[in-house]
């Protein structure tokens, strides 16, 4: 990892707060000027604009993004070519879903959370604060009736998404005071985006919002006492354990962030059966090969961070917990009563959280907390 | 869910015995004459012959294969059309594995474990007691060298082999009395096949190999104490709940059991690299959606048997999951002394469950426990 290239490149670094829900600085960026599209070598060829949310090559999320435009290339042997535009190169970043939606691109691959200056609901179909992991998210849009309602939303948008791709449970964020108790929130100057800083401000703290170029000297400087990022592998790149020294778990306000795939439904409604058969399960496979790729780097990323810069974990307090899940429960609650759709939505999920809380505390919950008991295993 | 094909069908029942690891009754199981393959329509399609380890249809692991097929089917628009055969309709169960690796068969869908008499290593590649979750398994195979080590084990055998499904964490199993302390484990007559039963004797049980169709009677008579099986939407088809009062968790000796695709080496080469993308990302793809409907699937199923068949959950104790825990570590450091192959593969295995237990105990595990706590969510 070229850690440089994010702390020092404000380009990169200012597209990438995208990934923590709609800093704004986005939509300041002009669209580049493109090429045209390559002209098609026969009829049967065929080139689609992806745009995306992300810095061309951002680990994780753009280089997952890249996968997945490449792969609908492979297997369509190049009939569909799918370019793909970074943050910024066609259209500001924010703004890929009204892209898609107008037809100026074809396709986008974001976080639907950006979009929930068209409707709050987009919120459920990434993340919300307490609400459900990678995995509860699958089971809950493939087999708990999520696709369905996300089809109904975004159809509003001349939009068909699917799942595809997965940041995990991320972290709960970089502190340079240690937090010991709900009171300790109070007056705490946390950049939080989204809906996770509404929570921080219903405890009493300061929801700033700081573009991610700027994150590192506002930690530096005082300017803000807190941020959150996204995980062991995204943040040793920033730097952060340089000028913060605590860095608390579990993030509570994004505990599996969908990463999704839009196609424009006039667009997608041209392809044949087999040509969506192959972009619906490229989603898929790439939904579950970005988890394993976060998972597998923040893995070796927190032991460097623990080992190597001396990094001192936290876990926050069961009170602090408690208190940050009842408001979010406070949040959610609000952004339900939006509007119909997102209410019906809304229930969907409180629903199928429900059932999947007291499944998940009998089978992965239960499972990695036995896992973790002090025993020895093969010697 | 058609109960009566579960307990009644004790064909359909035999075939499931292999979802939990090498029961031997498929072995007897005479091939069945099949029709031959319908002539191609052109010399560029091209019909593949997909064995399972599982009946046709079976809710989860067959149904998972047959979308599998079909996926293949339809990204290739038929150039690739792939039949599927239950376990037994073209050859056994278990000789799915040689089936493919002789060229008998073009692919099979199963699980590794299934093929320890070929070599113990590939125990690893479905799951292990006290392994890897799902998502961590997928980490390890995709971005922790797993892959690779797999390529190497089952070229061997002129198999390419990838990731094609996962049950997620299975239950610990029924028992007809509770089991409080590591001693009840002593004399306990438990039908656990696999290296989960070699863990249960280490505890001085008894690991009874009782075929899928007969569990239910042996626990109704009393010629088992007890019986793990997958998870409660399987285990629901099954009935147990009539003959078991107690329902243990979690399941130690599956904690993410990769179910798998496997082709022969000479098919595999003869792919176009167009081809051969459509059958990785098909595989990658169900490997996402299998678990999706475990999970959901899981859930609802949780709900009926406690709240209509008055089932009663129990956790396993902190003592006993330490003793099996540290049986299974024993157990493991056996099947590595095999021959290098094993042991090269264990030594991967064993350095990523270090580093993902490290990484799960912050973010899913911490999550989960967190939102498990005790707080109004959302009103």
């Amino acid at each position: 990892m070229k850690r440089r290239d994010f702390v020092k490149g404000a380009a990169l670094a200012a597209g990438a707060a995208a990934l923590t829900a709609c800093g704004k600085e986005e939509q300041a960026a002009a669209p580049k000027e493109v090429a045209p599209a390559a002209p098609a070598l026969s009829k049967q060829l065929r080139q689609l604009k992806m745009v995306t949310t992300w810095p061309k090559g951002f680990p994780g999320v753009g280089t997952g993004a890249q996968r997945l435009a490449d792969s609908i290339s492979a297997m369509t042997e190049g009939r569909i070519s799918v370019k793909l535009y970074g943050g910024g190169e066609l259209v500001p970043a924010l703004e890929s879903f009204n892209a898609v939606s107008s037809g100026t691109a074809d396709m986008y691959h974001g976080a639907e959370y950006y979009w929930q200056g068209n409707s709050k609901a987009f919120n459920f179909f990434t993340t919300v604060p307490f609400g459900l992991t990678a995995t509860e998210m699958d089971a809950w849009l493939y087999y708990g009736g999520g696709q369905d309602l996300w089809d109904e939303l975004a159809a509003g948008f001349n939009v068909k998404a699917f799942a595809a791709g997965n940041t995990g449970v991320q972290m709960g964020g970089w502190f340079n005071k240690e937090i010991n108790t709900v009171e300790d929130y109070k007056g705490l100057k946390m950049r939080m985006p989204g809906l996770g800083g509404e929570v921080i401000r219903q405890l009493g703290g300061q929801s700033i919002t700081t573009p991610a170029s700027e994150i590192f000297s506002a930690l530096q400087s005082g300017a803000i006492d807190a941020t959150e990022w996204v995980g062991p592998w995204n943040d040793l790149a920033m730097g952060f354990y340089k000028v913060a020294k605590y860095y608390y778990y579990p993030g509570f306000h994004e505990p599996g962030s969908t990463l999704s795939c839009g196609i424009n439904t006039t667009v997608w409604n041209s392809f044949s059966a087999q040509d969506q058969a192959i972009v619906a399960f490229a989603c898929a496979a790439e939904n579950n090969r970005m988890l394993a790729e976060f998972n597998a780097n923040n893995g070796g990323a927190l032991k460097t961070l623990v080992e190597e810069h001396g990094v001192q974990l936290r876990r926050q307090s069961d009170d602090i917990l408690k208190a940050l899940g009842e408001a979010s429960g406070v949040v959610l609650a609000e952004v339900a009563s939006s509007d119909p759709m997102t209410r019906k939505i809304y229930d969907s999920f409180m629903s199928f959280r429900k059932q999947a809380l007291d499944w998940t505390s009998k089978s992965e919950m239960a499972f990695t907390a036995a896992r973790a008991l002090d025993y020895t295993y093969g010697g």
